[in-house]
């Protein structure tokens, strides 16, 4: 089979979108239109991408780099079509960087949702001689090029504005990708002229030429007008965004997951749930994040970068941020409402987070519990510790960070605090809002409060006028 | 009038479910599809109840039991299905329960939204003599046995697959209803077969029976398909789920509830308005909750088993999770943002509880507060307290939990831990910053704490390389 | 051109919204229906407007004052209908109040939606000499008064029950809106009868009086349905209310700000956004707020009344409430998650506002930190002031509120106190858990907590039984 070369239209400024964010850089699902793009060209395992570039050049380019690195690919070049001067322009800069061998795939960046089998068959479509465009059958057809067929081969591309009557009635539209042989797209591209009204060269024009050369056009229909929908404003991106998160909750729910509403669930990254998960509304999940078996989330909870182990709970209002460090929830562990876990916290099995709790790169082990209005940073906490409502780490002396040892059995009592460096010994207990600034001895009872005095008759002050 | 003999089919594994829960216990609207069904046959009062059982056999028949005692049933009896042979094999099973007399009712275990009126006009068609089946129009019926008639009188049900086109044409089909006299349908049960592609015994086939032996059969079209819609997955679960939903908000809007958004409100139990009652939006409501006059329900709240008075505010972010004990928040009470009352948390009149509280079995009298970032757990709080910001009632000494009581007219200032059991006497004050383990006299002022002392040119820790 | 008078009509009980408070005071993203009549009327800077009232009269009355000098206007008149003898006698009690020259423009209080141009081309289809009636066309107009048409000229309204079988295929119907010259508006309405089945005297009556006077009767139609939707129901103001949310936020996207669900934000007021803003789902902004360029808001905040610069983050579960007061936030600031900020709260730039924290009446310089767990009341933070997790400021002494003041660079330890009034000389520290109640001196460690201690070998509180 032929090697394939995969080019990728980047270049637009998406006026519409009225941002300064290049249009392929903006998110859908989490990801940029652009990574996506990539992601399913990567599925072919190309031997070259190439990315035409053009506003915001440097920084598409810079981020084309990196989405084709997380992809796995060995590389991703550019070439900068500036100006721009349309579609079949776009593709000329990238000639250069064409062998003459191979074949060569047209991709959108700003078409996110094609899949790698689609381009795959595409391909095939091409078979090393043919030009193949991909289309697609849409209820309303109005301002899409129509697909003018004798028998099954392609005779042209129509505009809109030059269809007849009986080509308006036609529903099949071209998408904007096609795959050719590179030696073939080579010679249409350099036979390309701007006489038209926008003055611009334009790659649907290669489908006379080629049939003007006697080389069979072929066209593959999309199952899925998904697939091909383009991104040119915020309202079809939203479009966009929730007709794929509809499709996340479906193939959620199709292996077993219980959604409370498929239309309240945010899936931006990878969602991977074990049997009998159970998702409560409005939660978002982002990055990547496992749930395990038996796990329920509670309504309205935002969860990224976290791996949560069979059997735990997570009440509504939890607020779980794991960005690079991770969070880790052991098993059984019950978490929330109003609870935060952030990068680097790391809960054994067990373990009881409750409401107002904060904990940040801290290692909690089996039974430990914090549950109400604490602060665990830079922590390490042993089993079955309880500590305390209100008491918390003050891991951070304004300069540097230090770190609370907190080993077996130990209870602290409520609004606490201790002051890092510290070690607080098995077993022990910590009096209630003491202020720990030395390691405390196993099994003591460790407290540092003043004496309790009353002053009887005591006046309140009084409301001033 | 004939006495009605229920049973219902719950033996199938709803395989695609994927869930190690038996189907018939998923839940919709907070509550087992199962029990949906036990409570709508409750509403006929019938002689008996018989759930025909198979996966998860012991687990759905101690779960109707405890249904049926929850809807007034005196009993619930069980048939056990293995293997599973079809549908008519379901019923077989049941029949050594069935006396002769009677009318007996068949009913689905994962047809949850049938209504008791429905049920009870199908036995009315039965008149203790008919066989009566409960059918219903259908826009598009690919797929389901259609209904063939002579006049109005059912000839038979036809299995999509072997209906004549003309038959495809009829859009009103059998939605697995039926009544007929246990007579009638034990003889009719004895004679069907398995001769057929599945090698399954068919209720269904109960009908050509019936025709053969001149008993009159006679369809009930159920004016909503709602009523006959059968669970078999998590997306027909989490469907039915939004249009129960769906109904809910309009029976509550019909009230005069008004609802922000009435596609963004769950309620899984019963939740009883008075008059004027405000809900933003994406509020969840769990268990029994009654809302009284003018109660106004800020956005995004999860409430749970709690009684809540006339010209109560509930504040965004509210979570109350009453549970068996319940919550009660009184008359013009202001709770939230960001509070959370547990179960046992009995609210007076005008009590305030800010954001960042949590309450738990406790009881505050008229006009207390605790408005910031607290814990009060265990308490009798009475009337006019003042508990400051970041208070703690130290309730649990790691093996007991003692209580806390606060008389008329303290107050607490911020950051204090009542180590409890203590109590604080009437009109007291207790000086911020101190942790008080022993009971303070009425009218002083308590205080626990150290003596601030500064030391000048205080060189801060730098930060390490 | 001639004087607009603008009457609008008020005085119905709504009796089907099943609620104590005035139909046409329920609010309708987030402002009462009448306020949005008011507002469209005040558009055309009418000569008089006056307000019909029946039902919660004086309360109309009062708020109809309120709206129209908040929309600029010099003043409001209302009159009274009292007992409701139909839309024509509505008017009639306008009378007195009018003019004898000008032109009137006769509005509903339910029906909130009409715009200002609408209402203009309405005046000007009048032309001070014909009676100009605003229609709309309506797919299924079932129930409404058709508008049956000699040419262009307007013969007749026929209500739904008096239409013949062609009329009722008409699909043009009376919106409830018209203009007409005072004088001739008069001489109709006097000649009015009520001789129908309900006894009313109908405004609509007027058009047979002008047709046989030979006034020129003209129709302008809607473009929008929305425009001229009126409510009568809780659900007819939910269905308003989402169908102006998702106009509002299709105005906002087309403006390009990034919205995750267009069908889930809720604009109450007026939300001004500049270049690049992302808004996350499920959010609720009220009254006026304005977002800078690139700000982001997270997942589930509700804002209120604040001001937030460019390039601030809003981490998800945020809520502001700015109230009369307002809350602003500087410059890349971050805030949240569980942030709450209430009026008064003005953060510089680059300041930090985190999990658990309550700031209300404080202002906040650049680059000061509060991240955990805190609460600032009455306080002014100077620049880089780190303020420590779980710490107060205790600035109510049960009868009046303080002042604190936290000079630069201070550096506040965990769980502190400060007891208001009280000053925190530049650059100093004051050390966790210290209950400070003395003004401390710049550059100083100042401490107030008890000496620690340990008692070994503690036996632990066992558990009773």
């Amino acid at each position: 089979m032929s090697a394939v070369d995969v080019v990728i239209m980047a270049a637009g400024k998406g006026t519409r979108m009225k941002s300064r964010t290049p249009k392929v850089l903006h998110r859908l699902g989490g990801r940029a239109l652009l990574a996506h793009v990539v992601d399913s060209a990567a599925g072919l395992s190309p031997r070259r991408m190439i990315v035409v570039t053009g506003h915001g050049g440097d920084e598409v380019e810079a981020a084309a780099r990196a989405f084709a690195a997380a992809a796995g690919l060995a590389g991703c070049e550019s070439a900068r079509q500036e100006p721009q001067l349309g579609t079949g322009h776009a593709v000329q800069q990238a000639l250069p960087l064409l062998p003459d061998d191979g074949i060569c795939l047209v991709l959108n960046g700003d078409v996110p949702l094609i899949e790698s089998d689609t381009l795959r068959a595409l391909v095939d479509t091409c078979a090393g001689e043919r030009l193949a465009l991909l289309t697609v059958r849409m209820p309303d057809p109005t301002g899409y090029g129509r697909i003018v067929r004798e028998g099954d081969a392609v005779r042209a591309i129509v505009e809109h504005k030059d269809a007849s009557e009986s080509q308006r009635a036609i529903g099949e539209v071209y998408t904007g990708f096609m795959a050719a042989p590179n030696r073939l797209l080579r010679d249409w591209l350099s036979r390309l002229t701007n006489d038209n009204a926008q003055g611009e060269y334009y790659l649907t024009d290669v489908v006379q030429l080629a049939v003007r050369d006697g080389v069979a056009v072929a066209a593959l229909q999309a199952a899925d007008t998904l697939q091909v929908e383009g991104v040119n404003s915020p309202l079809q991106l939203a479009q966009l965004e929730r007709a794929l998160q509809r499709r996340r909750a479906e193939a959620l729910m199709e292996q077993g997951v219980r959604l409370m509403d498929p239309a309240r669930i945010d899936i931006r990254g990878r969602l991977q749930c074990a049997g009998d998960v159970e998702i409560d509304v409005n939660c978002v999940f982002e990055g990547e994040v496992s749930l395990g078996e038996g796990v329920r989330v509670g309504a309205n909870c935002v969860i990224a970068n976290a791996r949560i182990e069979a059997g735990a709970v997570i009440q509504p209002f939890t607020h779980v941020q794991g960005e690079r460090a991770g969070v880790e929830i052991g098993e059984g562990a019950e978490i929330g409402p109003f609870a935060r876990l952030r990068p680097g916290a790391r809960l054994g099995p067990q373990v009881h987070i409750g409401n107002f709790v904060e904990v940040k790169n801290s290692t909690l082990a089996r039974g430990a519990k914090a549950n109400h209005l604490a602060y665990l940073g830079d922590a390490t906490v042993g089993e079955r510790v309880n500590y305390g409502a209100g008491s918390i780490t003050a891991n951070y002396d304004g300069a540097n960070k230090h770190r609370t040892v907190i080993e077996d059995d130990v209870h602290v009592g409520s609004n606490c605090v201790l002051v890092a460096p510290v070690t607080l010994g098995r077993g022990g207990t910590v009096g209630a809002g003491s202020t720990i600034t030395k390691d405390t001895p196993p099994e003591a009872l460790s407290v540092a409060r003043g004496r309790q005095a009353s002053i009887g008759g005591w006046q309140r002050p009084q409301k001033k006028k």
